[in-house]
């Protein structure tokens, strides 16, 4: 973004107003241009900042190190307060230095891209500013939550059921494991340890994602009873580890009494055989959570569903993120289960105060008692309206799209085996692979890989300064630094793939 | 909201088209035209819902029954998308039959109005789309939450420390149990019940928020081992009482080892005495929160600050809400330790693959690894913004406001004995009251209260039929429903507070 043009000048007479002067202030018909002034200046810096990160000639970020960004800000807080104009200068130069993450080649995420109708979820749920406990306050978003959650339930394959939002997937994880606990052992929400002789386990791959283990430690399980099941090269759960697992436990005199079965890990995008993952469960009587925080949106794709998801059905909860490869705006988290009633009997504290029962109306649609939270933000709305806009079918060509541009990157990689080394075919968008720079070109793979594990950060340090891309890198058990490039936003193309290879060519050649 | 006038009609030819015509169309120019023509559409739609929430000749709500409401809406997901006026609509639609939390007659929560400012903030939240994770891609946010949380430390009385912003005060009420439990047993972590011989007692006031029990449920502890402590006749807890039952308990074998002290009660807005509690936790080694999420506000000022608030820097956590009495838009909640280092180790799970140590910049700022939610959302800027806006001197006079209508509406209540009874001389905005119809006005006190607390809520239902205003009620210990009005938005005056004793005995008197 070039130096603030003049178009984000209020007039004189508005810029030099204070809050005071804007809306709730009581004169207002004057009150209310002021604040229309203002906001409509806002939306021509948002417009602009939309158009931007929409232009492949822009960068994805300009990067500046903690230090220096610091010195460059004015973050403080004044005794003060400050003028609208200053305030909209502080919009203009927060997004000035912020990360374009609706850029085609930032790819960098789960959740990339911005999905402008969602976002226009957004701003109204901004403005609504209302909290979802009831249905008194509510009325409309609580609706629109029965409804977009049992069609949900449905594409899983549920009939009936029950389900909540909550602030991401960690949190939704941690509602599974807590259902799952007060299910089989219901004095549990009152007596505590107290309520089971005998040490309670859980198991999950070692490719899950870590909200499972931080699940243990916050429910007082502890991370030494979150069991980790090997997976084999794919990044997938091996069943006959898994009940080899289950049944060391139980000869110790463990309770085993939770799986989580991941469908699409975080880094290779792996998915876990739900089916064989259900015979164990249900032979051992184990609950069955399914993580499809990542892959759930898959559930939305003829072509795709099957083979990854097949079983699902047959989960006790499944976790499932529309912010993530559906594109809704962060967050909208989703957590699903089969049986209806064990949300409200696990969390209900009875808060006599907010929940009464003698209302007005019928107040079975009040949530405020199912959850953990008290106050939930609002996040249906902009998924409602997202998928109005695109219909079942919208959405389904939208995610068949960003596997077909998965499919063309790893063909692209794979044609081009000097310069890029595939770590895997993918099952989803996740594709993984290590560049190699020229030195390394003509070595045995295996005494490279020391070499691409230390060349991998420096490499994305160089994308970031040059702020033509970001893609992610992390390690993986025996494998060193790699590149796992994600294809989530809608405005990637074939083009931007082509490019993404040749600018790391470009940056990382000599490296 | 009168019928939808013509101005919501986007012109025909971009009327008809659909999502996929607006941005990320790669025809870069034209699908700009369109996002632009649709977004300022909504804009215009937005702007007229916030100028009839700030217009007292508008109504709060237009009520609906569930049943009624889901037949006169349109909430189904089409199999095909619908184009972008039916889009334009739906965001017409919905606003039409929400509540308007916004408007001065609104105080039904501890959260009402609506700032402008803030909300701006929450716009360019939604536009920037990012997660809280890393630096990486949410640079200037994480620089705003060490300014912003700092200063409120400060504000608490510390010098260094660590906070975080979580998704409502009951998570933020969970880290703090999470913090102390880690503190004192560092093994729980990955040991979890085995860590330790014993059973771990919470203890909080009778009057506390829900979220403090269900911490005790979600942790492992058991609703039985949070143990609620009496409250003298203004709701503060005895700390006497809270002493015996520390013995009790220890006497018994078990562990005490965190107490909830919460500053400003849901109901009553009252206070405990930090003072009188904190000796009684340091004295039996005793971990301190204060819950703050309501009455933390008035740290901001010196006129009432003390002595509800005295001694909170003594506080080991502080939890505190500026979606509440500040005003920052849904949802703004956070959580303060006195010492550093102690978020990270309770919380971290090490997940390489997102929190990696060879990072081109200085990853102490990364936050990721010290939550329990890993995606956060960024609940920042809207602060920061509102902050920069008011400075210091306008949240103090904002806040001392609120304080003094309060008082105002206190005072008119006591001037009409005949038709309202005042339950108690409030520490806050909290105002605890019974209308009293014509045909009680005469009978002895104990001899109508069953009367009172059946009228309570037919009132509160005519209030809504009619949808003058809205004031919440409840029952609590031995009273019958009673009102509870919250004054926390910026846009009440004398005259809204007239208007309302005023209306409820129009709406009321012959019940």
């Amino acid at each position: 973004m070039s130096e603030k043009p003049n178009i984000y000048q209020l007039d004189k007479e508005i810029g030099n107003l204070k809050y005071t002067d804007l809306l709730p202030n009581t004169e207002l018909n004057k009150a209310m241009h002021t604040t229309e002034t203002f906001l409509k200046q806002l939306v021509n810096i948002l417009l602009n900042y939309i158009k931007e990160s929409n232009d492949r000639n822009e960068k994805v970020l300009h990067f500046y190190h903690p230090a220096e960004m610091k010195a460059m800000l004015d973050l403080d807080i004044p005794e003060k307060g400050l003028p609208l104009q200053k305030l909209i200068d502080d919009c203009f130069t927060t997004l000035k230095y912020q990360v374009r993450t609706g850029h085609p080649m930032f790819m960098n995420q789960l959740s990339c891209g911005l999905d402008v109708v969602s976002m226009a979820g957004e701003w109204l749920i901004a403005t609504a500013n209302t909290n979802m406990f009831t249905y008194e306050i509510a009325p409309v978003f609580i609706l629109m939550e029965t409804v977009v959650l049992e069609k949900m339930r449905q594409i899983i394959g549920w009939q009936g059921g029950d389900s909540i939002l909550a602030p991401g997937g960690s949190i939704s994880n941690l509602y599974a494991f807590l259902a799952a606990r007060h299910k089989m052992f219901p004095t549990y929400k009152e007596k505590g340890l107290s309520a089971i002789k005998g040490q309670l386990v859980m198991f999950t791959s070692d490719q899950c994602h870590y909200s499972v283990r931080s699940c243990a430690a916050v429910c007082g399980l502890g991370t030494d009873n979150c069991v980790e099941v090997p997976s084999d090269k794919r990044g997938r759960l091996i069943p006959s580890e898994l009940e080899r697992l289950v049944l060391e436990r139980k000869a110790k005199g463990d309770i085993p009494f939770f799986v989580n079965c991941t469908s699409g890990t975080t880094v290779l995008g792996a998915f876990d055989p739900i089916e064989e993952i259900a015979d164990i469960c249900q032979k051992y009587n184990m609950w069955l959570h399914v993580d499809a925080a990542w892959g759930g949106g898959l559930l939305l794709s003829k072509k795709y569903r099957h083979p990854r998801l097949t079983g699902i059905e047959r989960a006790d909860s499944v976790t499932w993120n529309p912010h993530k490869l559906m594109g809704t705006l962060l967050q909208c988290s989703t957590i699903h289960f089969k049986q209806d009633g064990l949300l409200i009997s696990c969390n209900q504290m009875s808060a006599e105060y907010l929940f009464m029962q003698d209302k007005l109306y019928d107040v079975r649609y009040d949530t405020g008692d199912k959850v953990i939270q008290c106050g939930r933000h609002n996040d249906i709305f902009k998924l409602w309206l997202q998928w109005r806009a695109k219909g079942d079918e919208g959405f389904e060509k939208q995610i068949d799209r960003l596997m077909e541009l998965a499919e063309y990157m790893v063909k692209k990689i794979k044609s081009m085996p000097d310069k890029f080394y595939l770590i895997l075919e993918p099952e989803m968008v996740n594709v993984s692979f290590w560049y190699l720079p020229t030195r390394v070109r003509n070595m045995p793979h295996e005494k490279r890989l020391n070499i691409l594990g230390e060349i991998t950060p420096i490499l994305k340090g160089r994308m970031m300064q040059a702020g033509t891309m970001m893609v992610g890198y992390q390690p993986l058990n025996d494998l060193p630094n790699f590149f796992r490039n994600i294809i989530s936003s809608a405005a990637v193309t074939e083009g931007d793939i082509d490019f993404l290879l040749t600018e790391m060519d470009r940056l990382g050649h000599d490296l």
